[in-house]
């Protein structure tokens, strides 16, 4: 019989979507595997016009082997909401392995779970990691000890079969990477700040300066509040 | 004022929800971006242990620019579902694209949309494309005209990055690229029968075939019935 392995991906207003469903559809296949996605107060949230129902609360869940924190342009008010930061704290305690994906990794800095300890986050974000002790790291997917975070966004599936391996073995991942087909051929290579055009940069900065969504006040604010 | 650009993803019972939330989290970026999750009934659908809620009704959908239909273990039920396969063809027939992810383009062919025409699909499926009359492609994404299909699973964020590159140009699908930090870098190269270790293959397609999803006699129903 096969032990249970409880994931719990912990969701908050404005996540990116693709943060956890793409990890979710990987790991949810691993053996035994009962996912759970919550939230602080469970119910229902809509990310860019998708809606996630029947979401549990975070209180309701006892323990789990894997804590996934995704990123989104909600982060920072997360990190500014006690109730769910305190429930990441109190899941991370028991958990397995500590998980986040893009700016996910902001949310573990902010509770104290990455002092000392390298970390991937979203490109334009990274640096940010620094405030709360952590060792920014510029890998895809970046693992030290329990803790795995995973860059940008779509470096959530990379993070989710690297986990994978670790839980279930090689060839049971590699198996996972073929039933999903994940041989990535993007049509440009423009997906990292070193090799997109300078003014395809240029213009997503101006872009996510634009949403506030770097504000270092709020990072920092959570860095003194730690 | 940019135009409004309507993207409808068309959803059944047992969805790999990968398949439309990976391209959705693209596309909705468009620039005039209007996304409808949609299935025969509305309501919620829940895929793999994650609900997805505030579905509207396909017939309620007047018309769409882009119509994507994702794949699934559920596409063989699809296919048999008059009211599902009807709204397909009478949203298919305004847009301006009509697409698909997976076992998706298995539908489309169904639907008698792939007639003469090249496609792709997930690799377990993709030679039963040939019972609807399409040309079965391995390439990752396939266009053909207006019909722009996408590999397994996985395959839909290069699919969408490539549809945002024909709708917004090459540069603003460079940025998405960018936001998304979609800079793959697999664990494994595994996600290809060609690439994948043989016993990873075997055990893979053996699983496959257990859970019934490739019944040959499904698709030879639904061919019968174009």
């Amino acid at each position: 019989m096969t032990d249970t392995l409880t994931i719990v991906f912990a969701l908050y207003p404005r996540v990116t979507h693709l943060d956890f469903t793409g990890p979710h559809q990987v790991l949810c296949r691993l053996p035994g595997a009962v996912t759970h996605l919550a939230s602080v107060d469970g119910g229902a949230l809509t990310f860019d016009g998708v809606t996630f129902g029947d979401l549990e609360r975070l209180a309701d869940i006892a323990a789990c082997d894997v804590l996934c924190v995704p990123g989104g342009f909600g982060t920072m008010d997360a990190m500014g909401d006690a109730r769910f930061m305190g429930e990441i704290r109190r899941l991370a305690e028991g958990a397995r392995y500590v998980t986040s994906v893009c700016t996910g990794s902001l949310i573990l800095g902010a509770a104290g779970l990455l002092k000392g300890r390298r970390a991937a986050c979203h490109w334009a974000w990274r640096n940010q990691l620094a405030l709360f002790g952590a060792i920014p790291d510029g890998g895809r997917v970046v693992r030290d000890g329990n803790v795995f975070t995973g860059g940008g966004v779509t470096a959530g599936i990379d993070f989710a079969l690297t986990l994978a391996a670790e839980i279930a073995g090689n060839g049971f991942a590699q198996g996972l990477q073929l039933s999903l087909e994940y041989a990535p051929a993007p049509p440009f290579d423009a997906g990292r700040p070193e090799t997109a055009p300078p003014e395809v940069l240029a213009r997503v900065r101006a872009m996510l300066d634009a949403t506030g969504a770097t504000r270092r006040e709020a990072v920092e604010a959570a860095a003194l509040a730690m």
